[in-house]
């Protein structure tokens, strides 16, 4: 026990701060949920030094959370942990991580049992049976502390520890599959909630847009202001009501005439803003995923053809819902790959891509194009991983979604990154929710690529 | 397909309805939520006629959603699932539901193979490895349905609708175990939200509270309103985001200067109201579970410590927090038990109890206080169910929550349903935050039946 | 000061109570609106003994707060003259608002000197001063009072006290006007906010929808869902953000293919539900006024025309905007007008008509319809006030916003009050917006009482 | 009407904009009020360019609207008025304007007889009546313009551009007066809202504080997060229902242990965090007003005083309320007043003191000390102006709140700024709540200067 106390230092026997009853009924709803919204990345006190034996008495604690005490005590023990936890560093969790790896799993006595039972009768319901009985206990954990006040928030952050970890460690990987899987659970899509980002979102939901955008970086608040409260402009968010103010996923989407096929003319500061009325393109031109402890719970099929449906709504007049995408993994392919159809003289050119500003001299220019386009159609449609998928990381998401590749732009990224990463190529896969279904299953059965003609007819004849 | 369109008459390929883009970020997570809101109780649209195949169709539908196609669809499918399965008639949810359960079970092989390797390797890993291959498919079906726009609340009836079946079809309870299991990750306390119902709170919730109320029946909105908007009454309930305006569970206060140790004065229509601030004591004289196909997912417990929590801080001057409750299983337990220490004459009084008005005898009332008094005592602190718990379910809730049996109240409700039941006794419990841990440890390893001197005194010298 | 004291008992220097700091912005400004909307209706404190003195000792506070240490206190003396108010008995009331009548008038020095300078120089500037001069004391007076926590809500609640003695002591009508000015600015209808009411608005606004419900009796909570709840039922009211709790007016409205006739199948338990998709006519069969307080203030002009505009939004194949309204002043114009086309025969029918059921003997029935239908038409077209208006208010009120008479409903009220003061006749009026300027400008210039074809051909060719 | 229609011409017509119904009852009053609340600094449309007749075609149209036909369109023809002014260029404002003052003045045939009546009888009644009777009309007019849906911002607007153009057309105050009036009453202080602004305030008005921030300059984002979002930082803002996203009126707090003498260390960027609970004083550091077009419209003494309560409430262990203010005017008195009790050799000191870095100089820097500080004390309590109140517009503000002059700190702000008009030097003002009424009286009777024993020991003693 006072090793206990020793390790809880900060929790004070404190339960779940309050929820404070409040005649305004739905404002009562979310004050509820923002009081919870600590910050993740907030000012935390500085964290007590290490000390031998704080790791192992969060584990007892751990062991008296699962048992009788734990349940009588409401929530107030597994609040305590909840607080213990944010006060270990990386080695005490390393520690803490391996126990809950080695002393949380089945009930091997009860999985036995089980087992056995199945072998004697074969049932359907003895197979059940082992599902239950095989249970590791780190999942009753899990749920437990998940009762605390910032407990789902802890947990997310736990998961991105343990993650890290899990690099060098795989053993933890037992100790996360089971996290995991609650994730999935509990973020299902049912669960989530789809809200805009504007200029009138609270500050601190937007400065966690700047800080999370992967993919076109966000050059501070005026920046952000031409994203998201340009009329022409859009972005959404998918949130969890346990971590209000936490973005789990957004997207950026710029409203144009065409279908665009380079970046820079969307992000250039003086654009000229177009009447949303006059609009028949949405763009989808960045997708972030924005909590590590949420990596694998897949939420970007689900925000996208929601958004879909979201402007369809506001905006009947689009017609036309594309990405406009880079393909991160063209130029690595040209440089490595064996199979690429390439002569030496090409080959060099490629190599060289990065290095000078070729692209100022439109002879260069086109020989590029020449040798790229053909090449990049090559790497979409023919180019495989062993187990027959698209070679592009990008590819495989939309196509797997299934969206369709609708045109090879040359040209549509020629930052350093995009021409360094994707040789200076984007793409648009093209959203069209009638036949999603159909392309997906062509895709995920016969590994069918679903292009345009366009980039069909971009493929050498021979290749 | 033209079976699938049979049934799926109703969804028209709706994807989820519009959680309308809005400038105003709280409003709009709050507009989402309640838009979702459809009562589990409104008017249905009338349910088509059964016709044969409509179950197989939502069978064959299920498996797609299972699939890849499934994958693609977003959320458009489970809609349909959801929608169709809405039109069910009784017959035909049995026959679904028995598909469920020989259907949508472990795959066999993974199984197989898992436990192989298990028996081989003897490992952590693979004992989990277990765990997830045995997993019936059915969770997974679950959670996809979950997706939906109304899935939650659907999946929520559609339990209800499965234990009724299951009273007379036990095999359906292997279906229910999975639903009970996810219901139990879900619906984590960690993931509700308590708020107090009042006078100002939407009539739509406050409709419920009239109509879940399961142990003091409310007589309509007059009465509603002396309990919850009076000012020493106090309402709390908790409730899940995802059905924000179905209470899942509430309580209902009473503060007071003393313990009450009857029910009625505390209804009373015209009782003195009391200025909060003079109040030492907080009543919990009434809680009651909502949701039947939440039957088994614990939040009592929970519920009573927040609400504790919730008052100490509003009304610092708060002392003592009890509940006034029913004996509900006393009465048949001295008419059935065959361990009841009862002479025959004092059985043939118990039996007459309800029958007449014996009560307004003074000499006649208390010769009964003098018999069931110490019978009470007996039937709390001695007598036992098999596994050696209270024989009272009331009891076994609040002992299990560490609670303490303070005071058995003769007369304390002398209605025709608490003479017939409780044969006139009510108790109070005690929470004193400080002890429920001890006095569960208690209970639950010892059997021990934490009560106060008063209430032990009570007990005849010999019993 | 001891006589203050005596006064203040109530208010004990409390300023303006809590607007809680909180983290949720917009949370916030409801929580606070909210936090402020004490019922009118609720309970009060008992209020104390009339005592000699209280409404003298009142009105020096108010002097007080008129000065200087008024300015210097913030809010807080305002609190203690609106806490002070709150307790008076109608008898001080009336002392209290004679001496805001007479002591808090214009201040006459410095008027006489207003006078005097707009005399010499008749400039455009020394006409504005005079206003300003002139401005009675009790102006200001009310504007300070407005300052404290439930200042509106009370000073809504003297007016209507006011009004009551007002009928009594014509004297107090100078008091009035200066807070009928006050008010007609403040609840302007930019100030206003429309909102629907519905099943899920709160109980203690949907309290005051059955309250105050005008026209035609909601006989409870049932009975109101019908009419809010059905899906081809809507309910609008104003209401002003210092009295968020409080309707200002409100409009019932059924929407229906046809134009109805009658009141009371709109209204019948069991009639049939129609899908609002189909409606192509809403009908605003009910008005109603809810603050005696804010007699005078016009609101249900704007009512009208706003929702008029929301359900042209919600749903676009509305194409006819009604009104099902009664004829207050029919019956006692057909008794008592000495100018009214009618045989004694008829006379004598008329004077019968809410006494026996002749409506059930369809020869007498439609005896009357013969006789009443022309005289109605007579009424709304020939008979006018001396001034030139239409004899009946509800009519003055809809060609005053500008709508049109288009039909009269024969037997479109049979109930004792349809009969009594309709006798049974209902019209309807349309709503057209792109006529209702030139029909206002119609009746209003040249007393042209706006009538459909169908209304016109009733009239007897002679009349 | 054709003029009026090209004035009008991006009015189209439209009525205010859609406040949707929405089940959510109190987001719908949020989401309505935001939905209202345009930037006032947004991006507006192009002006069309100036067009003779453009101003007198809007007075045409304010003059229609003044009519009955503008009662009967509801707020359609107030929508065009306000819609075709955000069109007008500064010289059609200049015209519209003085139409104003000269076309919308009081009637003056009406005011004529109410001065006649009153001089006949002399009775309160007539008196009350003249001031009814000189309206301006232009009060009506404004009245009705708010009734559109972005009345009351466009009125606003149109009231600093006003305020503009009356420094070089004195003639325009006419009509100043009359939307001041208005405006005084509409912002009445029991309309405003107090609201806590933080870090999850709406970037929108958040950007709006870092716009309007008048004392301390605040350098981006960074610097409002330092303020704002630390534990021992608060910030509050007064908001009207009608104008949700604009902030009227700010005050930033620093929670400190003692009262501080200086702001450079309050605001740097590398201070030391302090725990709330251990604050016992709350400084006052910074109030600016956001609306020029609410100028003179008070809201500072009530902010600061509902302020300190709130802080009360939330950490009762704070003592003492006090700014930490500039002294502008001192700096300009020293140099230019001709009762400066100073020394040529002062004088010049004085004269040169934001010239060189004497600062750094300890003989230097005390010597100026020895010098300022009983001239400072000699500005407070000595100097007035003609009429007898403090010199320094700062003391009058807060000395009029009644706060108590309680601090004079040499070198309070040594910034550039701050050494040029302050000469240096800071000072606390002191809000005791118990004492605000009796100073305040002091101040404004006896133009008493109520100071602190301190300040007065260091007044000269022939001073």
């Amino acid at each position: 026990m006072s090793l206990m106390e020793k390790v809880v230092n900060r929790a004070g026997g404190a339960d779940r701060p309050s929820e404070k009853p409040n005649n305004a009924f739905f404002a009562d709803l979310i004050a509820t949920i923002t009081d919870r919204g600590r910050d993740l990345f907030g000012l935390r006190p500085p964290r007590p030094p290490q000390a031998p034996g704080r790791a192992d008495a969060l584990v007892e604690l751990c062991e008296t959370l699962l048992g009788g005490k734990g349940e009588a005590s409401g929530t107030a023990m597994a609040q305590q942990v909840i607080a213990a936890y944010e006060t270990l560093r990386p080695q005490e969790q390393l520690t803490f991580f391996e126990a809950l790896g080695e002393k949380f799993g089945p009930d091997e006595a009860l999985l036995d049992a089980a087992v056995e039972e199945w072998r004697l009768t074969g049932s359907e319901t003895a197979a059940t049976e082992i599902h239950f009985a095989s249970e590791p206990k780190r999942q009753e954990l899990f749920r437990r502390l998940n009762r605390a006040a910032n407990g789902t928030r802890t947990l997310v952050q736990l998961r991105a520890d343990l993650l890290k970890l899990s690099r060098e460690n795989p053993e933890l990987r037992r100790v996360d599959r089971d996290l995991a899987h609650l994730f999935s659970s509990w973020f299902n899509r049912g669960f989530l909630v789809l809200r805009r980002i504007d200029w009138s979102s609270p500050a601190n939901v937007l400065e966690k847009i700047i800080r999370y955008e992967a993919v076109h970086e966000i050059h501070g608040w005026d920046d952000l202001r031409r994203r998201i409260d340009a009329p022409d402009r859009r972005c959404y968010a998918f949130f969890h009501p346990a971590l209000a103010d936490e973005p789990l996923i957004f997207v950026e989407i710029a409203l144009t005439e065409q279908m665009p096929g380079a970046i820079a003319p969307l992000l250039a500061e003086d654009r000229a803003i177009i009447d949303p009325a006059r609009a028949r393109t949405a763009v989808f031109y960045s997708i972030s995923n924005c909590q590590t402890g949420l990596a694998g719970i897949s939420f970007g099929n689900f925000l996208i053809k929601q958004v879909v449906q979201e402007l369809q709504r506001e905006l009947p007049r689009l017609e036309t819902f594309v990405t406009l995408s880079p393909v991160p993994g063209f130029r690595l392919w040209l440089m490595a790959a064996d199979d690429v159809p390439m002569s030496n003289e090409e080959r060099t050119m490629v190599a060289a891509l990065d290095q000078w500003s070729w692209m100022d001299n439109p002879v260069a220019a086109e020989t590029a194009r020449r040798v790229l386009e053909p090449l990049a159609a090559y790497y979409f449609l023919r180019a495989k991983t062993p187990d027959g998928r698209a070679v592009d990381p990008v590819a495989r998401f939309h196509l797997g979604n299934g969206a369709r590749l609708e045109r090879i732009n040359w040209l549509g990224d020629h930052s350093r990154k995009g021409m360094r990463e994707s040789a200076g190529i984007m793409v648009n896969y093209l959203y069209d929710l009638n036949e999603i279904e159909e392309n997906h299953e062509a895709y995920a059965n016969q590994r069918e690529i679903v292009a345009s003609p366009a980039v069909r007819k971009l493929l050498k004849p021979d290749a």
